[in-house]
């Protein structure tokens, strides 16, 4: 088969369509043929070698795909060669086939188109796990989502208002806070020229946000913090802005809140079965549905991976860019 | 009635045995007459002007107490006058009597001592709250507890061998940790001598703590960090190290791992309720059966609440120190 492979970490031009070998379905995983790949920050870091796969994922970036059942390994039910599906990968989706441990497999929501779907499981999977089951976020409270344009942003807005929260975001442009609107963002913050602090607090009567989803790490930690709102609840899922952060304990502790720190790639086997049962449990049924849906930024063939981490890299997208492949 | 007034903030000498005015048990709320109260931290910082009480409640120190019900506000069902009990204060233990809210109030447990049931209601309730409520410490899971041998420590260490947890304690003496063990800890940590991180590590093959109990805060931030396991808890309850500490966000993300802080005091009334409740259900079945039992190091009287100041400022007891109505 054909993959993206990287012979030597670098910038885009270190993503090389090449002929590899054909994956084989171990126990208890499955064969997908695949459609289309999705690109995470992530991959991104792996291909400039600051981000090595976890022992046993394959070599190949990609951490989600849609695709078709191809074949099953052994001790495998309730899956069928050729049911169209979409899956959580620990890597390999950047290439024309990939075996997937039978948990981290999801069906095609109804009316959701196959390739769209590679735009779903990353997304879904880590705003689900961090907002709901690590953070809790309850009706009526106050959600704020950094880079609410992006993948994460644009899923973490649909299912904080499906579930019946407010929501705020930040953005670098007018025309990115509007498609947050759209989607259903209640409060727009331009990062450029708002301070996201003031601008929660004004939005709340002056509580802060009960949930903060957040992507820059040290960069924002001290005014996360700040913008919490008493018995608040920081949930990190990337370091844009740095690793190490001052962090002050007096005001956390006035305000009897939390900060945690999650990636999904690096959780065992069990952890992401249940992430996706849990998925499939309270965030299919929304998607079958039509109340949320995956929103795609653009399309680009897989063998020109190249172009699409520019793109991402640029952060000129919203929502997903999509890698299909040729 | 007499109660210890701060007339100028200061040292110990700051506190003052004086005459003042009755309290009255307002709506939903019970007078109680005070046997014992006893010393916490947050006095300390009260006597030293750094910790105003908050809004609404007593102007005089103290934080719990024991002694028997005199009279009963409005709406209040459940408790007689004459009953004995203990209660968790916003204030004003250290007194001859105290008004306080009667979801804040517990039994005395079976063949405690009323006065010795002084030195439950703070350490019980934070422990349970941060610990379990919070942290959700599991049977198997290891335990690190700073200051194993303080009145928070000694319950702690207590509570997690009750529910089939290991426990992990700092002190700075041989004789402390000789009474943690005591106490049921197993594994031993002086900090004078030993690196928390590295004897953690140790003792659990590598895997670090599940749940860290800290009142140091910044000191240790990063060393918590650094100490904790995969899917690991930072609790904080104190900030004898200092305010701002250095988060490592890397660190906290590849272990899945969350920071949280809380104070007890300034909880709103139904959180307060809530807390006592749980405490009363899963606790106080523990202290009845005397698998576990209040550690008091010794009994001053509270005219004398100076002298009890200066042993809880040079670290020199084990347990808590009562101030005993004379």
């Amino acid at each position: 088969m054909h993959a993206i492979t990287i012979p030597e970490p670098g910038g885009p031009e270190a993503l090389v369509w090449d002929e590899v070998p054909d994956p084989v379905a171990g126990e208890g995983e499955v064969l997908v043929e695949v459609v289309a790949s999705a690109v995470n920050r992530a991959d991104i870091l792996q291909r400039q070698g600051f981000y090595d796969p976890p022992p046993g994922a394959s070599r190949h970036p990609g951490l989600e795909c849609s695709g078709r059942v191809a074949a099953l390994g052994t001790g495998v039910s309730g899956w069928a060669v050729g049911d169209e599906v979409c899956a959580l990968l620990a890597g390999g989706g950047y290439a024309e086939k990939v075996a997937v441990p039978a948990g981290q497999l999801l069906p095609v929501p109804k009316d959701v188109d196959l390739k769209q779907a590679a735009a779903l499981p990353e997304v879904v999977c880590t705003v689900w796990s961090n907002v709901f089951m690590i953070a809790h976020l309850r009706p009526g409270e106050t959600l704020l989502v950094h880079g609410g344009s992006s993948g994460i942003g644009t899923m973490a807005i649909q299912l904080a208002k499906a579930v019946g929260a407010k929501v705020a975001v930040t953005a670098g442009t007018k025309e990115k806070l509007q498609q947050c609107a759209a989607l259903g963002a209640d409060i727009l913050i331009n990062y450029r020229e708002q301070d996201f602090v003031a601008e929660v607090k004004k939005a709340t009567d002056g509580a802060g946000a009960d949930v903060i989803l957040d992507n820059m790490g040290a960069k924002y930690l001290d005014r996360n913090v700040q913008a919490l709102a008493v018995n608040g609840r920081l949930a990190i899922i990337g370091m844009q802005g740095g690793i190490k952060g001052e962090l002050n304990i007096a005001t956390l502790l006035n305000k009897r809140a939390a900060v945690s720190a999650t990636s999904l790639r690096a959780r065992p086997l069990t952890e992401k079965a249940a992430i996706v049962a849990a998925v499939r449990e309270h965030v299919w049924p929304l998607l079958d549905a039509g109340h949320i849906r995956p929103v795609v930024d653009r399309e680009i063939p897989m063998d020109d991976a190249a172009t699409a981490h520019r793109v991402v890299e640029e952060s000129g997208h919203v929502g997903k860019v999509l890698l299909v492949v040729p």
